[in-house]
């Protein structure tokens, strides 16, 4: 892995997929074709994209079981385990409406409301991840959201991946749709004969399925469009190489774009981890991907000093960030951009991807600088609750129609003092 | 105003402005331009399109001192009372980092940041709205963002509305720069010689600034597009029509798609509320707006009872909810989608507009299923902190061992199990 001396400023920004001409007209084409013409449409694209032919599009109750007993006891209690720990953490993020009064007797507040229904895209093939239905579907459990909409593209037998089906079951969805890609989304945006519509729609996908998303944004809410995965880890002398290597691939066995990097302040350390990559990377059943992936975007870079090291880290505003430092709190302290932060060396990364709590669903590409992890404000939403008194109305009814005619609103001012009969 | 016997879904939904294929093709061409030519490419456009040769882009401090005073004293204490109201409001929205730990030495949290910077969009000629100024720029300045920047459409003289500029040096805006339209986004989102680039853009705009931020989307983050201005008011019998009358038509007066519409129990009030618009529109200097908006989008509906009216207004989810009822708290419970909700005869609704405190910028078309007023939340994000410790970790390593083989990603298994030797 290479070493590289930091000066000014260094970016694991990688131009996100925007898609070609074609891909954008296909899926305007898709979702037209789901919008007139429902379930007929899924199917033929199920057909066309899947090799499926459905009889019936939604998973059956008897699936769902068939999924649970080839899942097995054991590894059922470890998914439910993780599924606690998940509730729990999004549990602490509840929030209550509120309000407050003054002695005029005006009240001022905020209601939250859980959204009514959620649709959650859940990838096929071999990146189907049971841990993603967790982490996408249990805060809008918590959150309080009634109707929990799966969809998951089937394989040519018309299937889905039993732990998929499993982690469904124990996050509580409400139904499970065999659609996936473009087709889906507009199913979930629009609605079909079977499928209602939904108000949000969260989850990874394709290049498709990104696409169909931003198309449908402002009819539904949707989450933010996610790049390949990364990891910075911070580290100063007390850093294990071993250890440190480790978590670096982790990263790396996701995608050929996925990025890991390491910022410190120890040349021996920038040393000692660059030869354990290598050493790991040898017997790694996904080694060519995160060969590729350490190569194009794997960087260890040796800073002055913490100060700097922590600037640049700021700049990177890295999805996942360990901080393998003597006092690793402190060093929390300065971070101002990161998705979710790891402290000390019994944090590593996967801890987080699959059972701490915590989301795993976490801004890439630098958006940590604007935006959070998927959480239960995700799935509520927010109304001002406004009541005046006749006495504030009256104390303050001059001023507000003074600043309507500011702007030249005559009935805006009008309507305040119609109350006192003017 | 015409009255209609409510029986079903109904539904105030119009047609979003999504721009001509010309206007997505000149949006993107601006946004190029701006990329590449920077500080040039904004004056070329800001003489091509607002006629005006500028020499200086920056606002001056003595272009803002010159503001106040044309303004005066009391406007400027009017501007004062109401910045402070929304400042107030939005400081009980402020939220703390928190972090809970359990006894096996584990800790998780969130920790809460604001974002660094933050531009601000605000339109120019007749739609200059100082209200708007204070309601955009102060859920950030409560949230902490240290670097708000405006960006606004001169005339051809160059100038900026004094009441815009007064409004931004009471909200505290850190710049103002005359940039409008497309350009502006574009310098906003990559930044040009003279303006740094902010990490989130808000502010209302016309089609060509809605679809550069929708351009822009993913680079920075943007608040929701917003649409045409729309109000339900909810009543019963108690209701007063010459107030309700004059509250439809201070949304009328917005915008010809604007949508005004009162859902009533009570057939005497739909017919006193239907004469007292007609009364009412009569002297009103933005008549012909009121009119066509009332004509096209305005109605009554009659429903049967108050729990036909309120799945009415759940159906609308209106931008504005005035509820008129014997018992609006109770009301009020039941309603679960609206932007703003104002309870009672003295909450008329430009009391929201200008000064109670609640921020007037609001989800519209139907997007209160799903979105809320902006807020402070709007100008934070949220980074998940993990701590493990080592007893935690050893007691859960093979466990998260297992949940990742199931994925197929071994060197996430190792990861965890090398803290362990394994």
């Amino acid at each position: 892995m290479k070493i590289i001396e930091a000066k000014g400023n260094i970016s694991i920004k990688r131009s996100i997929d925007t898609g070609t001409e074609d891909q954008r007209k296909s899926v305007q084409e898709i979702l037209r074709d789901v919008k007139s013409d429902g379930d007929d449409a899924l199917r033929k694209f199920t057909e066309k994209f899947d090799g499926a032919r459905l009889s019936e599009l939604r998973v059956s109750s008897e699936e769902i079981e068939e999924a649970v007993k080839e899942i097995g006891p054991e590894m059922m209690s470890i998914i439910e385990e993780a599924a606690g720990n998940i509730a729990d953490f999004h549990g602490k993020q509840r929030r209550n409406s509120w309000f407050d009064t003054d002695e005029k007797g005006t009240l001022l507040g905020q209601k939250i409301t859980p959204l009514d229904s959620v649709g959650v895209y859940v990838p096929g093939g071999t990146a189907a991840y049971p841990s993603s239905v967790l982490m996408n579907v249990l805060p809008a459990k918590v959150a309080g959201v009634e109707r929990i909409v799966m969809v998951t593209p089937p394989d040519e037998k018309g299937r889905i991946p039993a732990a998929v089906l499993a982690a469904a079951r124990i996050a509580g969805v409400t139904e499970i749709w065999k659609a996936g890609g473009a087709q889906a989304i507009g199913a979930l945006a629009y609605g079909t004969e079977s499928i209602a519509p939904v108000d949000k729609i969260v989850g990874p996908g394709n290049i498709y399925v990104a696409l169909a998303k931003r198309e449908v944004f402002g009819d539904v809410a949707i989450d933010m469009i996610a790049g390949p995965s990364e990891i910075v880890i911070l580290a100063d002398e007390t850093g294990i190489a071993g250890e440190i290597a480790a978590d670096l691939l982790s990263q790396a066995e996701h995608d050929v774009n996925a990025s890991a990097v390491l910022v410190t302040t120890s040349r021996k350390l920038a040393e000692e981890v660059s030869a354990a990559v290598d050493e790991a990377l040898a017997d790694l059943p996904r080694r060519e991907i995160a060969e590729e992936s350490v190569e194009r975007f794997g960087a260890i870079y040796l800073a002055e000093d913490m100060e700097k090291a922590v600037e640049l880290v700021n700049d990177l505003a890295p999805e996942h960030l360990e901080i393998m430092t003597g006092q690793p709190m402190e060093t929390m302290a300065k971070i101002r951009h990161a998705g979710a932060i790891f402290l000390g060396r019994y944090s590593s990364e996967p801890v987080g991807d699959y059972f701490a709590g915590p989301n795993h669903v976490l801004p890439t590409n630098g958006t940590a600088r604007f935006s959070s992890p998927l959480n239960v404000d995700d799935f509520t939403k927010k109304s001002s609750v406004i009541s005046y008194s006749e006495k504030a109305l009256r104390e303050n009814c001059g001023k507000i129609a003074k600043l309507a005619r500011l702007e030249g609103l005559e009935a805006h001012a009008r309507a305040v003092e119609a109350r006192f009969g003017k």
